[in-house]
C-alpha cells in the first residue's frame, strides 16, 4: 500500500523580528516593543497598514521541534498532557506562531509593535489586519490557560 | 552584489477541509458547518481539543496568487488600494488563512466547526487553541472592514 500523497508547500520569509529576546521570551513581553523589518521586495504590501491599531503577526518558529505531538502546556508538569493542536505551544508539525499585537508605528520597511512573543531573529512569514474575524464570543477553554 | 539569503521553509499538510464551498465561500459562512479531517499521523496532537469552545484554524490557501502585493479589499473597486499585509485577502506572498471558529464536536480524526471560510479541499496546516492572546482591546481599523 502506498503512503497517501499529502501536500507540501514552500514558505518564504517576508521579514524578520528584532527585539531583546535573544534566548527566551520575557515574562512581561506584553509591555515590550519589537521591530518587524520587512524585506524590501515586500514593502509595497504594507500600504495602508498604519490605519490599523492592531495586526496579526505570523512567524516561522525556526527553533521549534516539529516531531512532538503532545506537551504539558506552558512547560509545567502539573498541566495535563495535551495535544499540541489544543495549545499554542511552539512545538508542532508546522511551527507557525500567531500573535495579535499593537501596531505602534511604521518607518519605511520597519514596523514597531508591542506585545510580540517571538524571539529576536525569528522569520516573519505573514502579516494580516486584525478584525472581528479573530474574536470569539464567550470562549471557553481549559483551566491551564491563563484567564 | 549577491541577493540576500532569505529563509525558505517546508510546510506539511496535517488535514483537509470538507464542506459545501466548492467554488466560493458562502456569504453566510458564519452559520455553516465544515469538517476538518486530520490525517492519521497527526491525530494524537488533538488530545484535549474538546475542552475548547473555539479554535484557530490555519490553512494553506492553495488556489491563491502569491505575486499580488496590493488589492482593493473584498474585491470592491470602491475600497482603496491596500497592501495585502493590511488585509485578510487570500492573495499574499505566503497564502496562509487564519480563522477563529467554533468547535462543535469531534469524532476520532474529524472536527466539526462552525464559521470556517475556507473552500472544500483546502489543506489545513495547523490548529491552535483560542485564548485571550488573540483578542485586541478596542481595535481600530479602516472603514472598509465590516464592523
Amino acid at each position: 500500500m502506498k503512503a497517501p500523497l499529502y501536500g507540501k508547500f514552500e514558505l518564504i520569509e517576508v521579514g524578520v523580528v528584532e527585539n531583546d529576546f535573544t534566548d527566551e521570551i520575557s515574562k512581561n513581553y506584553n509591555d515590550k516593543n519589537s521591530k518587524i523589518v520587512v524585506h524590501q521586495d515586500h514593502v509595497e504590501a504594507l500600504l495602508g497598514i498604519e490605519e490599523h491599531s492592531h495586526i496579526v503577526v505570523v512567524s516561522w518558529l525556526h527553533k521549534s521541534d516539529r516531531t512532538i505531538k503532545r506537551v504539558h502546556p506552558m512547560r509545567k508538569p502539573e498541566n495535563p498532557l495535551t495535544g499540541v493542536f489544543a495549545t499554542r505551544s511552539p512545538v508542532r508539525p508546522n511551527p507557525i506562531g500567531i500573535t495579535v499585537c499593537e501596531l505602534i508605528g511604521r518607518c519605511d520597511n520597519t514596523l514597531t509593535v508591542k506585545g510580540l512573543d517571538f524571539l529576536d531573529g525569528t522569520p516573519v512569514i505573514d502579516i494580516k489586519s486584525y478584525s472581528k474575524h479573530m474574536k470569539a464570543e464567550n470562549p471557553k477553554y481549559p483551566d491551564w490557560i491563563p484567564k
